[in-house]
């Protein structure tokens, strides 16, 4: 099978630096944190708006590709799973999948609410949130 | 900034073979698909099981990267957004998100419900839709 090329759009301006200590999910206490976009994607930002729910894909750019099971959590207590029951970083193609609310935008800086991911983390895509 | 490389880890096998009459989205009629996956990664799949819900992440193969304006749902008398407020699957990344539920599960290959994914689409990750 062909692989294929991701071309990072932007990126992640937060100030957890640590993955150690970084929430496990946005919900758990993560912090705001501004998106920061290439200008050559300008044009495809616009009708992005205060209080928005998207979903940001991130690059989890330091983790582990040839992880396969995971303790969930990070928890050694817990018995090993398939990655693909769990939201480890560590997998093969580590994209990240962040529900968060917009609530500012500031031309290609739109800053975002509850994003676990780390400062530098590359953007892959921005998509709405479905009303499903 | 780097760019990434996605290693596709399976493939959708689908009664739909053409973009055009594809469902907009999985909850418009979709039918039935299989995720056929890459003998490499069994073992990360060995804990998704029949009824768990999981988000499938795929690979567009057949879009357009440079695109960054879209009438919404391809409808041209909406006007055009900026594509990272639609879930166009021409996008500079385009990464589809495909929320769906294992109805059958038989060794390398799951079957799965309401895919709007066409036949030969490369899979990039499988991940549990979280409680949220």
């Amino acid at each position: 099978m062909s692989d294929f090329l991701v071309r990072p759009i932007g990126r992640i301006e937060s100030p957890l630096t640590e993955r150690a200590t970084a929430p496990r999910q946005g919900h758990e206490g993560a912090p705001e944190a501004w998106l920061v976009f290439e200008p050559e994607v300008a044009e495809g930002l616009r009708d992005l708006n205060v209080g928005d729910r998207i979903v940001v894909l991130t690059w989890f750019h330091r983790s582990s590709r040839d992880v396969l099971s995971v303790h969930p959590r990070n928890d050694t207590s817990q018995p090993e799973r398939g990655v693909f029951s769990t939201r480890s970083p560590d997998r093969p193609n580590p994209v990240g999948l962040h529900p968060v609310e917009i609530v500012a935008v500031d031309g290609l800086r739109i800053r975002v609410r509850d994003l676990e991911a780390i400062d530098g983390t590359p953007i892959v895509d921005v998509k709405p949130q479905l009303a499903l």
